[in-house]
């Protein structure tokens, strides 16, 4: 019966250490997995974000959205409000350091403490080759898609500590097998990965996991741009016997499950949802 | 809706292909994530693979059991019964190929086909160095912990197709860190690494996915051998900033969701479960 | 001047343990990096192996030269003495116990002692899919390609210590990008992967380094098998941009920096000849 | 008689191309294996970056010195032309966009085109955590670490095409081993293993190869750091089974290597020089 005493010690650490949120969107006890715990998710307005946003309001969490413009953060909170979900929206620039602030300071305000950060926002390809990118572009990369959630993790942590916590990284399948066309975006991605085993180990004694996301070719807005040069797309379809397309709630199903007591020794693992693997 | 929408066609696909189990110890529906599923366990009557069977039943599936010893076997049925669980269980070492026929009859014979084969059964270290092993520990080793696992997967695969299945293998931390007193076990821990990748392209066609369950420290009987190396488990702990030794349940619970349809989209992956991540 | 102090260091090393070798095709004392060492290279006779001779015995080794059949022995033998190299030629299965201690024999009869063991020998594909491989594939290919390394190193060893030495193990591009049609191949190659990181912390402290050369498409007879399947290669080569196919000349250039002194500080790696890199 | 016709061809190819060098330090011809070849390597007046640049100029190339400080390239050109190479140095640092203009152009004024480009150059830690890193301080070490090679880089092309050159990148071993102390800099060496895979991919048509040194623990004044970690480093070293600290030559002669036509089919490689691996 060690399980069944894992879930009492879970269930008496939730009581213990008094794990409540004020709801922002209704104000009756979540159920779920995740009941009572809040998620933070940048860029989660549409795609992979959307859908993790979604799986970790419906898993029981209140989840603040954020992306940049106002715009699609209040179709987004409509749309998930609209399915009986607990959410809030703000809008956030992750790589302007006012509005990593802000987010910060709508999810402090709305629910007191976090549980999860998913960092999902990033500069999309394309940026053409490594060597002709500018400085401009190499910052605006690494701004975005590296520094971006490192700092807003920063800005979170006092809200973070002592409640078992989790920090989703997401990188992308260019960070083991870079693309040729997507320059120093494939060097961001693995730039990621190192992220995630650095700061798995730096949060281990905070009892906050950090794990990574490596999505492969997802059907969103982004995939198109793969999509379009078809040569390539068949020969990896071909070549990694890819069944279909994947789509962003298989990344939303990894992100709940490591989100989860049940992924709770689990820590600076980058884990590919990909239909196959790119490395041992 | 699309994740509604998925579910919608995860439940038709059970209508349609008429998933359902011819029970052994119970004659009612199950319920749970993997329901009606088979699940077939090898060394499963005690540490990580007891408490993988005992998951997999609680998640809904019925599972068959075995180990090498009647008595193991018949233990550890009377405890799942007891709680309720709907399991079978089948004396097996999977070394031998009369075993695993033996398996495959009991689990096809009670529960028609079957989904899910999660290889747990391994030659335990010490096994001395890598150069110390002669002809005989290396096949014993080998036959076991590598050829086993595919030798058994090639007899159950006529019952395993076009069920949405997954395959479980069950690696060590030792395939990524060789630890200079275990010799060949590394080695065959390395191997299944491999494995995982080539079964997972191989059966991507018959959507059975394949993934690789490698466990750091774990508390088990196994575990003691290196727990009594003080040193070095202190200096381990130390430098991975392990805040705790890994329990059993941590393990069933990635093996859970990797037979969920939450992780239809992964495969040929090797998950660490050891609190750190040993590898990019 | 630290440089020219540790080649002198290797000079007087070389003087204090007289390193020296009984001639088997010359009485003159041999020049170049690896003058007056010992090489055994099996399966030798042709492709990568026989490049790999050839470089040793031109860097100033004396290399025994081995594979199957005594015809392709004595027809490399007489190759290379041709060329005026020094090689001493024996038949050698590496499967076979026996035969290995032959090879042993053979070198410790002609040359006292051994520097270096690349192990080349191996069953090639096409060996079908991996779950179509019998008992009897499985143990064929294991037992050459996996067993047979760690053996024949066994019995070497006691005639290699403690003179600097260094073992090359071969693996594939296979073994970190399966291919579908080559099964336990696959895995057997990812398998040596961890058999040169064990071996090497294993041999560190007798001064015994422990790589791996892991080739890419290498033009050779085996190559011709690949090539047959022109679609596979065409996008393989598109999608590495791969420049050329690669030649046993490659292989050997890096064996031999691996026997040198240049490479002392290098052991446990695998290190990747195919005009590309397939890992982080 | 492959190796010689290779050696031939290698030949033709420098007569054909006029590759030739206007020597800074000396009138006559160069020998050894990178005669007339060119090479410039950043941080280069001590420790790691020194020991590169005497080797490749041991092995007959001309080498452009570098560093941030003047007093500090005199030092080292005065000692490496007591040597009898042949060196130019100039001052620069990498993180200004002026300075890597006027290394590029010291280089061509002097050289008329560059062979190999070696880089070095770093922000050394210690750095702090990962989250206690300021804007400012990512900034800097992504600045140095990470985008002044591939800005270098992309300034000198065009002085390097199609002269079968060779670029190497200098990661560390905190790439694959994430040291908690050390923050941001693990990061921005993981960045550089992509870096070489990318940047391999896009110069493979024009006929340079890119691949990475990826340094263990070598004596250095860097590695006093590490060194005053008593405790860390008697582990470390246990655990590994090192037998002996590295040697900047140590991280030379692979440089050499992979300068050298030996490596002519080894691109996008990270290869560690540490005594041990850490990965697969």
């Amino acid at each position: 019966m060690l399980r069944a005493a894992a879930w009492v010690h879970w269930g008496l650490f939730r009581l213990c250490t008094g794990l409540s949120v004020r709801m922002a969107s209704s104000g009756i006890a979540q159920k779920g997995v995740l009941a009572n715990r809040v998620a933070v998710v940048t860029g989660s307005t549409d795609g992979i974000g959307l859908a993790i946003a979604r799986r970790l309001a419906q898993d029981g969490a209140h989840v603040v959205v954020s992306s940049r413009k106002q715009q699609n953060v209040d179709r987004a909170v409509a749309v998930l409000q609209g399915e009986g979900l607990s959410v809030t929206g703000t809008v956030c620039h992750v790589g302007k350091a006012e509005d990593r602030e802000r987010l910060v300071a709508t999810a402090v305000e709305h629910c007191g403490s976090v549980d999860f950060l998913v960092c999902n926002a990033g500069v999309n390809p394309p940026v053409g080759s490594t060597l002709g990118a500018s400085e401009q572009v190499w910052d605006k990369i690494l701004d975005v898609n590296l520094k971006a959630p490192a700092l807003l993790l920063s800005q979170l942590l006092p809200h973070m500590e002592n409640r078992r916590g989790a920090v989703i990284l997401i990188s992308s399948i260019a960070a083991y097998m870079p693309h040729v066309e997507l320059g120093a975006y494939n060097v961001s991605k693995t730039a990621l990965l190192g992220l995630t085993r650095t700061l798995a180990l730096e949060l281990a004694p905070k009892d906050i996991r950090v794990n990574c996301l490596v999505p492969g070719v997802i059907e969103t807005d982004f995939s198109k741009v793969i999509h379009k040069n078809k040569a390539f797309w068949k020969s990896f379809k071909e070549n990694m016997r890819l069944q279909r397309i994947g789509q962003p709630e298989d990344c939303a199903g990894l992100v709940s499950f490591l989100c989860s007591p049940e992924a709770s020794y689990i820590s600076g693992e980058n884990i590919v949802v990909a239909g196959f693997s790119p490395r041992l």
